[in-house]
């Protein structure tokens, strides 16, 4: 796992555990700029694996608000630290259409070249609630409770990065099962 | 000139003639993430570069709002194209700190290394006025005037990529001058 999140690197190490074993490398790796998380996500990966020559994933996630033509998107992380929760809802004054969506793209890079698998959470911005999560959880509600109001186990199961992960996870399974049966 | 903007490329050319002869490579170049316009212009040289090995030029913009913290910073162009010169406007509603500065890099990049040129203009932001230019020019208001009211000729002259080009077009001139009395 290529990022320089500690933190993130050991959730996805829990999370591949008896599956895969993930170590953590804290390269930092330049970004197309790209509307797109997955075109920025392989464009990282492409640049690590030229860096490590072994088999990796990097992610990229943004969170893409319809009223404001896709903005933060991929720089989401950039506007939570400047402008932050309240910068975001004061854009959001007054208007009604309030859809959303956080958007991982997770890219896994081996000598045959770059798949990429995606996990999205569609939902709506609103008054802040809630005191779990960090960064936009408590502004985005999915499914009646922001995501800062979530359980950790339940936003596991059903955010963005989880669903990434779960689809990643998926596919690599069947690789080593059918590397097991050859 | 290593820009995926001929009519910036253009822009250049014009500036350099009889100095220097300038070609447009249109070549998309990675960014690491960075606050500061200077370290992403020599990331973008230094991959450029390696591909291209001849001597070329990469600039990188931002517009940096002291009451927001330095948004929307590297990312100005992303910002200008989502939410827009309203956007900033409604972020700045009811704030009196208006403080604002404009910020280009020119790298320059050839066989013995990187040099960062700077350009800065230091301003306010302000309700739209003028018709001229384009992107932030409207709302961003230099010693009495937006840039968006300024005629080009003036424009050129104090503008943060015009100091930044004339930083280094002073020394390399210095630089030719220097070669030919060798």
């Amino acid at each position: 796992m290529v990022t320089s999140n500690a933190n993130k690197a050991r959730e996805v190490a829990a999370y591949f555990e008896g599956v895969l074993e993930v170590e953590h490398v804290a390269l930092e790796c330049p970004e197309f700029r790209h509307n797109d998380v997955g075109e920025i996500a392989s464009g990282k990966a492409k640049f690590a694996y030229r860096r490590l020559s072994r088999p990796l994933i990097v992610d990229d996630t943004g969170l893409f608000i319809d009223a404001l033509g896709g903005f933060p998107g991929p720089y989401a992380a950039y506007v939570q630290d400047t402008i932050g929760n309240a910068g975001i809802l004061r854009l959001m004054e007054g208007i009604e259409e309030r859809s959303a969506r956080f958007e991982t793209a997770i890219a896994f890079a081996r000598e045959d070249g770059i798949r990429v698998f995606r996990g999205v959470i569609s939902g709506t911005i609103v008054a802040p609630r809630g005191a779990e999560g960090f960064g936009y959880d408590p502004i985005f509600e999915y499914a009646g409770q922001t995501l800062a109001e979530m359980p950790l186990a339940e936003k596991n199961r059903v955010s963005h990065r989880a669903r990434a992960l779960q689809a990643f996870r998926a596919w690599i399974e069947q690789e080593i099962g059918e590397r097991q049966n050859r």
